[in-house]
């Protein structure tokens, strides 16, 4: 195995455990690493066996590895922008022995029609870059600046991809912060998607919400559903008894 | 007392105590009859001294109601569409002895421009009806059905009044239903009006949202904010510790 990681890693990269059956990760170690945002949005998505599902912005694939290491058995195919991230996350499939069932695209996301018919994928999963290019500090390496801001990828780009994308009553899931909601509802309306459930994320039972899940239909007929909270410690540093489940803990 | 209760009540009424420094309401036995949602409300507006505060949809008048009986010394003015619930109110006002900061006006909201300089209100409260017109049963009297579904006030309707009405940064306080949200927002925008606060009412921590506290400004500039949820029961008819501070029993 050790040979193996030796062939596979490239510098200034680290191979993580994640801790499900085996599967591991390779990230850079001063690029972007995932956080518990991707793992709350492999959990909250549902996808189904032998469906299609495209995950957008997909970095080192985090959101489609996590999703077959809990055993789901569907088709995955990660789009990524930065050559670098496309390349990692092919290492990553291999690392995993998943090649079989997860293709990688190396394009930006608006250029969808080259790759997929309209109205071909089940579900669609996208942890996109929080911050729009006019906020946050632009003292990170381009990497990080892509990752965190909308630099290459607005709202509405993903809106109008899934929207190509998915099939009729198709899910999209996707992560976000509470303060964009508005913004990113107007977009999904315009683009036929509209949110089915949003889940709130809060550090504790007290503090405001910090990230939000959302679960979008196409064609979908209104009707939002606000889940109960999703709360991430019950006290300061230990995890929450549903946090734990989701990382496999308990 | 009692002979003033006997001229101040009509049949098929009833004066409740809301066991706050000594306040009291007169309810229909058969109309609608307040619930913790005008609480609530009542609890998440903040409404500043001697500043202007308006009502709609204002039924028995409970929310400024309440407010006066948490001391708030503010203008109120409810504008009720129903006569019978509109001199509710005016007996209300009386029965507490606050007729000197409180003005009621018998008529639809649309038609705001008759009663109010543009601009000129500094917060608006509002409970309205929940249901669309197509939904629900339609078996019930005809006051009960205005007061629970948009018959006579839609949600436009709100945000035109608020709009015309508000100061530039003013806010409305409104409770609704999480399932109207989307709509809410978009006819909210449309207004120049932005939500500035959410807050989500869960039965219990793990139950879905049954309702939402909305916090607009007008030309407000964004920046959603989700606050806490503010969960109900903590347990089987046991009230959370916030609630029972809100209902002033702790």
């Amino acid at each position: 195995m050790n040979q193996y990681n030796e062939t596979i890693l490239s510098n200034n990269e680290t191979i993580d455990d994640l801790e499900i059956n085996g599967f591991r990760l390779i990230q850079k170690k001063d690029g972007f690493r995932f956080g518990i945002d991707a793992v709350l949005l492999a959990h909250f998505a549902n996808v189904k066996p032998n469906s299609l599902c495209v995950d957008l912005c997909s970095g080192s694939g985090i959101i489609p590895i996590l999703m077959c290491a809990h055993g789901i058995k569907a088709h995955f195919c990660s789009i990524e922008i930065l050559e670098e991230y496309a390349n990692l996350i092919s290492r990553n499939i291999k690392l995993n022995d998943i090649e079989n069932d997860f293709d990688v695209i190396n394009d930006n996301l608006v250029n969808y029609s080259k790759y997929f018919k309209p109205c071909s994928v089940d579900t669609v999963t996208v942890n996109p870059p929080y911050m729009k290019t006019t906020s946050g500090y632009n003292n990170e390496n381009e990497d990080m600046f892509i990752a965190r801001h909308e630099a290459k990828c607005t709202i509405d780009d993903i809106s109008k991809c899934a929207s190509y994308l998915l099939k009729d009553k198709g899910h999209m899931y996707m992560i976000h912060r509470p303060e964009r909601l508005i913004e990113i509802s107007q977009s999904l309306e315009t683009n036929n998607l509209k949110i089915k459930n949003l889940r709130f994320v809060h550090s504790f039972a007290d503090s405001k919400a910090s990230m939000v899940l959302i679960d979008v239909v196409k064609s979908g007929k209104g009707g939002l559903e606000v889940s109960n909270p999703l709360i991430i410690y019950k006290d300061k540093s230990v995890y929450s008894d549903e946090v734990l489940r989701i990382y496999n803990k308990i």
